[in-house]
């Protein structure tokens, strides 16, 4: 058996997210392993380095499988995208060592929230921005980041309310760019909880709005009650551009 | 009546192109139209600086109208936008002396043609592309365009058999680029026929797979004749990009 990892982009427009369901067909890790097998002939297992929520988009999510395959890299890659729907594509193929995994061995994560915040439809873009037409003070959006950087139990901006495990992660930097009308913050971290971009995009935008100040950001932090935070920004403006090994 | 100008952008992939037609309400100048005349209750035309096809897109596609308003052009440039779906959008307007024309006074015209060449999707720009996942010379490709550039009767490469007026029109340049998978297309000419754009890159297409010699471009210029010429490139694939006046 090898060991493949791959880089992987979709428009998460119309699918239910990375993670395989038995209720549908309509997943990116579903789609893959569908694919995989019926290449093989035996059962595959696709390891994504992190469930992406449905809607969401990816520029480079990374996955690992292994498979028996005796054929070239490129071969594979090229029939992996063959079947693959015009939506989700396989960017890179290359064997790696027997033990990588896509998730345990991820460094970090960054993603990108978009947001548009002009009137004036960006008609190219627009499936990939959150549209908010609000003028938001982005000096106090970034003034209110800087309390989320470092390493904190991310509780308030975890949306699974049961979820058991820790929720100590660290985050590197939060970048927050102005390009035209769209409003971009990317987020650099070890790891992220179930919509916590999502739920801290949402809460730094109530920053924006002048609805919280940023140093509120600390006590939502300490409180570790998700109802202390801002709503869940829409899954369609986020967009997983790199994980780091 | 004053007289404005608008820039339009528009992802045509769901419209029946720019004209307004009697059979539908899926047309670009059919959704303005309706939404001018909805603001200010009068008649209003739309003068568009052309036709684009069912499915073409638009970056820059200019037109102008007459109509009575006494407020300032940012509050109907709000208006419109505020009624248009967020597949079209007007990007900026202004007021204009009363003869101004976007057909007539048009100078010349950018065209960009977009061809996918890799069989990796590229899933952010596919609805802007034509997939073709073949390899094309592009050098021959290019000294084919050259034949096409100056003023010749385009009779050959016009969709419309019916045309009974001067199908003499002049391009200034035909530029073709690789930009990573892709092949870019720019047409600037001081106007183009029905289709003319289209039928244009998909005999360049032929070119670039060995089908027809560059030469050969210069017969079927000469030949005046629709099927001389090679087969009409699909719409989405193609943008206006700009109108000069």
């Amino acid at each position: 058996m090898k060991n493949y990892k791959i880089v992987v982009q979709y428009d998460g427009t119309k699918y239910k997210g990375w993670q395989m369901q038995r209720s549908t067909d309509l997943t990116i890790q579903g789609k893959l392993q569908h694919i995989l097998e019926s290449i093989c002939n035996e059962p595959v297992e696709v390891i994504g380095s992190g469930r992406t929520d449905a809607g969401v988009h990816a520029k480079g999510q990374v996955a690992n499988f292994h498979m028996n395959w005796n054929n070239s890299e490129e071969e594979l890659l090229f029939r992996i995208n063959g079947y693959l729907p015009n939506d989700i594509a396989v960017i890179s193929l290359e064997e790696v060592e027997e033990r990588f995994h896509s998730r345990f061995n991820a460094k970090d994560k960054i993603y990108r929230y978009r947001i548009h915040t002009s009137a004036i439809s960006d008609v190219f873009e627009r499936k990939f921005q959150y549209h908010l037409e609000e003028k938001l003070n982005v000096e106090a959006m970034r003034e209110a980041a800087e309390y989320c950087c470092g390493e904190h139990d991310f509780t308030s901006f975890c949306g699974n309310r049961k979820f058991k495990k820790s929720a100590v992660r660290t985050i590197y930097s939060i970048t927050i760019t102005e390009v035209g009308r769209e409003i971009q913050i990317d987020y650099c971290g070890d790891g992220f909880l179930q919509n916590m971009v999502r739920i801290l995009t949402g809460t730094l935008i109530e920053v924006g709005r002048g609805e919280r100040r940023p140093e509120d950001m600390k006590d939502i932090i300490e409180g570790k009650n998700r109802d202390l935070a801002g709503y869940t920004a829409p899954a369609e403006g986020l967009c997983l551009l790199e994980v780091h090994y």
